[in-house]
């Protein structure tokens, strides 16, 4: 009889992030094998229970499930091709940072080779992990992260996006957009307010309220997306667009910088240009799914 | 003996909004007196019981607060600069669109003629006007605020954010800063994973989450800006850039627009160029204060 903390788990790579995986994998109680290119990484985990594997085909037999997190695919396509790695029926989940392209290529590749293969992405820097504010997308089989996800759970907040291998890659810099975004946004209204004498705690509050007032509205705005069909039932975009205008003009009145206006500006105008005006801001999914004008 | 529903109100420009302010505050049961150059818009106000002044200097005399909302300030000035306007003693809340120092300006010209004169902007489309959802911002003298905020209540939910008569509209440019790049990045993520197949709805509440989540950051971060301190204790800008380059590429790759994460990362690269590279991503706002390159 064995409880789920029994179960074996193999890290290869200890860059930071990887070392991160397997201090949490070790602090869940899995038997954790490591292997990295420079064995010296794996000293502190060492003395924290893991068992060094002599080479990377040792650190794939040791158990069923193999977590991998290079600096590349490319390093990680070399690794698992050398001559004594055996991947047949081993389940790998490659962490590593890559594109949509590199994941399902990867995939094909590995399960060429017999392995069930998941790609994933963290998002999360290596201190949060092993809590659940670190959030650790997989794509691939279903039945592949299934069977694991009770080790997984050790990670973070682990999920399932779908059966493409891309999915991961994808929701990652989706996910990386929206973070920039934000920040942004509230960068562009701290250094407006600024210019009043407003400090930045002061007006932090205000920019986390509307952020997340506008989060709520994003389900109800992708159903218009769905159907292909925008009727302005809050606004029409040709109404943002003046605001924006009103949003560039008093950011160069008080000599902050207008480029992240101008540009909202420069998309709406192109949608309102091509009879978008009267339709709500969900329009412009248009103008985003097709490659820019630069 | 009155109770506050007694307090009479004047609502000058009748608009689509200023209808609705006016409609909000009869249906709280304020006495409401109305002017429009055009008095045909007053007819169903009327017929709700609103009072029709026969001139703009009637309609400021039938109470102690009146609130205004015009196409534009100069309309504002031209009204109110009539012979028979006596603005002495009255309390002028400007709800009219407008710019930081168009508002200062108007400011001052008001009290030169004896108005108590609040500043506003809102937060919302007509139809919410009554409702909590309704944000409606005032700045200027706080108690010329506090003297009528029970009777402003009626129109939604009403701050005052400082003494400085621009703040409102600084607070509202920069709120829909931040509305915009919500839905940009939403919109930059749903493109992305329309490209695998995923359907906006599905794709949605994942946007919203990250949303939310970075939300919650903003007053931490508020607290590097104010001390002009930008350690990087969860990532570095230069890591961020390099995450926006993948971002990027892989928007070029799936044939989705990247003039967006281009933005981004140019201001990150020129951040990193001045030796902010080690920093963490606040320390964007010394880009965000200056006038853009362009």
């Amino acid at each position: 009889m064995t409880n789920k903390t029994d179960t074996p788990v193999t890290v290869i790579g200890l860059g930071l992030m990887g070392q991160a995986l397997a201090g949490a994998f070790l602090k869940a109680g899995h038997p954790t094998t490591v292997w990295n290119r420079t064995a010296a990484k794996a000293d502190q985990l060492v003395d924290q229970g893991a068992q060094l594997a002599p080479s990377v085909g040792d650190a794939l037999k040791a158990g069923p499930l193999t977590i991998i997190c290079l600096t590349d695919y490319q390093a990680v396509r070399e690794l698992l091709g050398a001559a004594d790695a055996e991947l047949d029926g081993t389940t790998l989940i490659n962490l590593t940072s890559g594109d949509s392209a590199q994941a399902r290529e990867t995939a094909q590749w590995a399960e060429q080779r017999g392995a069930h293969y998941l790609d994933g992405a963290i998002m999360a820097v290596p201190p949060a992990i092993g809590t659940a504010e670190a959030m650790i997308l997989h794509s691939g089989p279903k039945p592949y992260f299934e069977a694991h996800k009770s080790t997984l759970d050790a990670l973070g907040t682990v999920t399932h996006l779908g059966a493409d291998h891309g999915l991961a890659s994808l929701y990652d810099v989706a996910g990386l957009a929206m973070m920039w975004s934000v920040l942004n946004a509230w960068l562009q209204g701290t250094a407006l307010l600024k210019t009043a004498g407003v400090d930045a705690a002061t007006y932090a509050p205000f920019a986390r309220q509307i952020a997340e007032g506008v989060a709520t509205w994003l389900p109800g705005y992708a159903e218009q997306i769905d159907r292909g069909s925008f009727p302005a039932e809050v606004s029409a975009l040709e109404t943002d667009a003046r605001a924006m205008a009103h949003l560039i003009e008093e950011s160069e009145a008080v000599g902050v910088n207008a480029e992240l206006p101008k540009l909202f500006k420069a998309m709406a105008d192109r949608a309102i240009a091509a009879g978008h005006g009267g339709e709500q801001y969900p329009v412009l999914i248009e103008e985003f799914g097709k490659p820019g004008t630069d």
